[in-house]
């Protein structure tokens, strides 16, 4: 079994081109969500395989989109309005209550995510967002603070089986391993495990992380799913051989 | 029959509220890409039955995917690379020969269209895009210069019959009408017919306009597919009842 | 005496044609600050007097500029601190408390003007203003936010005479009218006087109008000055003839 | 003697705090021309001495103010013409003839400079470069292309001495080092010497960087004037010894 690493930044694609079918999987990891759609697509007309499929990507990329898949699933998640003006957008938010959470619908990392406490704060970070986002068009994304406790839970979904589930704790509600957040090993509950299996399907994902919520009562709901899962973290607090997992599922779908 | 406008930049969608069917159908005319995109897929979620579908919009809103669908289905259509970063785009161009056109992904009215006839200019043209693109990660797509005698074909295809064909023709090689190119009336041939009907199954599309470039040995190639058609020049060029075509088709599809 | 309406983009600015002196006095209305000093300075090189001058308009149309100047001539202003990155940024909004206002150097109408309450708000707002300014390398402005009451107080400053003081009352903290301020007469007090043509001669302008808040224990404090006042508001809610006096100092120079 | 490294990244400025006057002069080599100016202002506020100084940076660091100082000395300077809209831009490289380099005021490293041959080449990047300049209304620099030789002349002036002469050379009509291009000693002639003098002294420079060009006829051609040398390049190619010479003058106006 040959393998070779594809950086999609020095490639020429010839879309008319008699391309060849170079492989038989791809795995998808790039960082740049257009970058992924794109080549994925392109990858897709010359009948490669790719994990994960341009629909799990283009779903699990775009918040409205996992979002509109979840509550079509039925699956339990953080009420969300969508708005394409700054004056609908404040009005969604008092609606809503304060506090709530606008989130760019494409982005990683909690990159730009806002928790906003009072109407002075949405209408700066409202202006603010629209003046930023003045090219590209991007809703205002308006989400329902939950008040979780200190913690998130991450989960890993490979070929329908869920590998693990973690902690990421952190003292910022943004509890992203990347800013900072602390995670540790949690027992794999079965509810924990049916809402990710769940989730996992919803956006069609070969391989993804699910985050969940635990909201005030105890309940729990899915927050965003991760098509390039990173797991650095949870390498250290779970027993999972998770790097070997994802590879054995390659090798399945690719043979 | 009742009908109402919509203007999307008003409303706030309620993600999970119980949202009843207020539409049979909706018409999309959005000029921004990103809301069409959005609001279609958030009425699809709710049982409404859009023109164009949502799968259409995406393809025809995007030349990258536009061209792909078409060479899929073997259309005729101008040689075209694409690349994610400058270095590569450069090497696209040189490639393919002078002159050459840059197209940004996404956008309409040839806005930032570039025809570049030599190096200098495609370093010039390369660098400021990348600097405009930072944020939005468009790729670079690169086409070969179709040697067009002073005009283009564009036809309108409702419901798979193609109802008009007109030349617009322009001094500029960019002809469309908004930049000031003359329409002019052009009988259908069955050429023209099976290639505008071609081009619309192969986006998916219900409602769109179809661009047919011809080359210097009078082949046809079809360049773009619009799924937002305007037609105020067509109407003057044309007998056609093109609103009425449209409207015809709208009432069918509702029924 | 002859005058004429010059719209700065529709003019070829040849730097080396011997330019003929065409005006002798250019009254400075851009809207952009940019292209206004631009403007100015090259008039400024054939020997042409504007009104405001080049570094008047410099220092009215950045807010650092104009603190500095305030700072330098001992006239009371609200306290404020500058940084070029987010870290230090926050850490001049904390030291200075909550709440706070961050405002871009450069822009009117009170656009993107936020009033921070809390570390959350300020959080949100500088990482986007962060990501707004990537390319323009705009530091950050943070002031102390002062508890005026409801209302701020704005003069105009003709050739050394204070020609009118008015109130601009507003439910919100920005009491911009271009955002739905009302004004009112106010009669001008000596302290009022001396404190407008004192910030008027700090930034070296000849027709400017002057931004004065009333802290919560009387005391005034000069916030902005402008170089090209809007006086709409003022013209209904006060006797001065606005434009006659300023037509007649501008008459004065030219002579 | 001491010194200290400021990294103004760092620094909270307080306009308004007793700041103690640290230093006696500051050297100033920030990267970004905003950042630059910003902080020698704030210093100089506090009495500290700059190199180079508030009026040296501001003129060097936009190209139209340094074009504006040569012009007004007297020193030649290839033919320029700014505009602030799309449309005069272009008929001002209509009028200056094919071909006509663009650039942006504000920039180095030949970052987003083009060299402009044809029309098309010219429409493409006037509205790039608009597009790319929505938010800070630059002005369209456009200027007559030299027919140099290859190369460029370079000389370095520290407190009114010329201190070195070398050549840039390049394939590329860009011949900056950071680009690739070769550098190679050349002797000091009286002309070279006393144009380098000129020039700094036009833009009031202590220590500054003089670009030459050599026309097709032979005759020099003051092209910018830099305010933050780089010198890695001429280190090799000259005797000179550059950072000493730089040293005993910033120790000598010190003291």
């Amino acid at each position: 079994m040959n393998f070779a690493r594809i950086d999609v930044r020095q490639v020429i694609f010839d879309l008319n081109g008699a391309t060849p079918r170079d492989y038989d999987v791809v795995l998808v990891r790039c960082l740049s969500h257009s970058r992924a759609l794109y080549a994925v697509k392109i990858l897709q007309e010359q009948g490669v395989r790719t994990v994960n499929s341009y629909e799990a990507i283009a779903t699990c990329g775009d918040k409205v989109l996992t979002t509109l898949a979840l509550i079509e699933r039925g699956i339990p998640t953080p009420r969300t309005a969508i708005a394409f003006a700054r004056e609908p957008a404040l009005k969604a938010v008092e609606k809503m209550g304060y506090p709530v959470v606008l989130k760019p619908p494409i982005g990683s990392w909690g990159r730009l995510m806002s928790k906003l406490n009072d109407r002075e704060a949405a209408e700066a970070v409202l202006e603010h967002k629209e003046a930023l986002d003045k090219s590209q068009d991007a809703p205002f994304y308006v989400q329902e603070y939950i008040h979780k406790p200190g913690r998130d839970i991450r989960t890993l979904v490979v070929g329908g089986e869920t590998v693990y589930a973690v902690y990421r704790s952190s003292t910022h509600w943004i509890t992203n391993t990347a800013r900072g957040g602390h995670t540790s090993g949690l027992p794999l509950s079965p509810e924990i495990d049916r809402l990710s299996r769940a989730a996992a399907e919803a956006v069609g994902g070969d391989i993804v992380a699910v985050d969940i919520l635990e909201d005030a009562d105890g309940s729990l709901l899915v927050n965003e799913v991760n098509h390039t899962p990173e797991f650095h973290g949870a390498m250290q607090a779970t027993e999972a051989n998770i790097a070997g997992k994802m590879v054995d599922y390659i090798l399945k779908i690719a043979s």
